[in-house]
């Protein structure tokens, strides 16, 4: 399978980087060339040629047509952005990744798009990061990605992109436009606005409060931190189902105060219990393999050349540290740094550590 | 130092774990037997010898008197939980950690408690889940922890908490009581309430639509899935000050749903940037002020020693990596490292690793 990604923020890129993995060739273009060589030089591909004046159906005369175009721009510009391959014949057929489906198929069938070939998508992935250097091929592992063809597009161009959908490692699910945004709005949209209500409080907040914050407002406020332009685009796109979700969550939390000052904990209870249920009805972080990591705890010192020493350490010693993670208490001297290693190898790592004088933990 | 945990749930026993850790003697004693003994089987320490009719100042005669009590029980039972074991002459001094302050102290003072030996405490520190078998030694490494003394408590008292406090781990900041509720009323008492009232929505939600729940949802909601009995009693405990966050929470939703209905998505954009301007001031896990550093991201080889070269290069340029996160794909022969300096340090390091081969991007 040949893939051109138009677009290489964290879902362009992280496709990108999904399909190498299975060999896929993949060629990269971005309105921002620094963003694509990025995406690039971390292995996502290689950039597509620029089309230049006189760009007959291919790519390039070495190259051909790419299988797939996948789009993966903001939802107001995938429309156009489709427009634009198709007139330049890119790829046999075509997919996006936007948030909201029911904009992008009106406005492609308004521009007079070939939607035969147009397989709406949404992979139900992300990060509160953007750009290609946060991308990751494992994005999408065991994650839904819902397909929403239109009444027109072909079979065969939605069991091509079910193929890239399971390459990515990803669980395809079809549904229809409608219903997708109606969901999503509930499940992605409107947590974002909670999350961004709740972190606005925190805007004016004394430092000494938020000094008392814990990893919960940590939790609940963690995708507020979201790119506000894109967010607003998706929002808007699907106002109506979104400010019904709202609408709902803002009625519970007044009444909630009003209980509150009221003196009558017992109603609050109520919400409490039934948020509760709630919690317990969202599917976790189902399928996909997990790589099982040990954590080893060593404490270092705050000063140049520690963490030098501690990655020499475990380099003499063979081991490869997949990821680390440094906790710093200001003010103290001294942090934990958590070191993930694969199982095999955490002996080796303590061993090596303690003979270095560091205290460790497993 | 000899301690006792009066109350082995998640936060007893995790402060038990904490201090057997560093050769603390501790004595473990809960209404419910066999918590006590499954926090004892965790290797938290020895059950508290039952007092009997004719119980004196001392716990046991081989054993003496605690030099402190860690009162880990429910916010409303505190008072008596004190008032019980300074009538039994348990410790010489006290500290609780329940998550409000001014309700224990003023019952404390009208139960006739002896105030100059207790310490009204609260560390900031949790899971979703709850009992002895979820606690974890480490639950307070780095995490603030506020004392709260009394007009009458002794520094003596201070003292020996503030000790046990970063036995822990835990960075003691002192405040008063007052001050203290109105503070994790934000940041921790009105956010739970609002994780709830969004899971809420997910109660009656068709299952179709929570397939398609990503990451932000689960984050959102997670601390929804507390225990409501006792977040109604500290809800209920802090009532005014959260009634008003919430409120004003309640206030944006509505607001931000009108203006999605009405076609308005400037307004909305307002709310989304205030709310990253919040999230930005949530310090991370390391508590205290956020120090501001500067990202380098390098594009690294997946292979033992290139961590060591990399650390090594920052360091011959002088630099001190703050902190690193890595971000690999599984398979990729390549990561990027995400490198946090002082502002100061970013040009040099930027230089030395683009001198050493790396590709780099600020």
């Amino acid at each position: 399978m040949r893939v051109a990604v138009i677009g290489t923020g964290l879902i362009g890129t992280s496709v990108a980087l999904a399909l190498r993995e299975h060999g896929v060739s993949v060629w990269l273009a971005d309105s921002d060339p620094e963003a694509a060589r990025l995406a690039a030089n971390l292995g996502a591909g290689v950039p597509l040629p620029d089309p230049g004046p006189e760009t007959g159906p291919e790519i390039g005369p070495e190259i051909g047509r790419a299988d797939v175009a996948v789009i993966a721009v903001p939802p107001s510009a995938v429309a156009a952005t489709l427009a634009a391959a198709q007139a330049r014949g890119l790829a046999s057929c075509y997919t996006d990744v936007a948030s909201v489906k029911q904009l992008p198929v009106s406005q492609a069938r308004a521009l007079g798009c070939d939607m035969t070939s147009y397989v709406p998508g949404h992979p139900l992935a992300g990060r509160e990061k953007h750009g290609p250097a946060a991308a990751r091929a494992d994005l999408f592992l065991g994650r839904t990605w819902a397909l929403c063809p239109a009444p027109e597009t072909s079979e065969q161009a939605v069991d091509t992109i079910t193929t890239l959908v399971r390459t990515c490692g990803a669980v395809p699910v079809r549904t229809d436009a409608a219903a997708h945004d109606r969901w999503v709005a509930l499940v992605s949209h409107a947590p974002h606005l909670v999350a961004a209500a709740m972190a606005a409080r925190c805007e004016a907040a004394p430092a000494e409060a938020l000094d008392l914050a814990g990893q919960g407002l940590r939790d609940v406020t963690r995708i507020a931190a979201g790119d506000t332009g894109l967010w607003t685009q998706i929002l808007a796109a699907n106002a109506e189902p979104v400010a019904e979700v709202l609408a709902a969550v803002a009625a519970d939390l007044a009444e909630a105060a009003r209980m509150l000052t009221e003196g009558d904990p017992k109603s609050v209870a109520t919400l409490l219990d039934i948020g509760q249920a709630g919690v317990a009805r969202i599917p976790g972080k189902h399928g996909g393999a997990p790589r099982e990591f040990t954590a080893v705890q060593v404490v270092i010192r705050d000063q140049p050349g520690e963490l030098t020493r501690l990655f020499d350490a475990a380099g003499r010693a063979g081991v490869n540290i997949e990821d680390v993670r440094i906790e710093h208490s200001p003010g103290l001297p001294v942090g934990v740094a958590e070191l993930s290693v694969r199982p095999a190898e955490a002996g080796p790592l303590l061993a090596a550590l303690e003979a270095g004088g560091w205290p460790v933990r497993r």
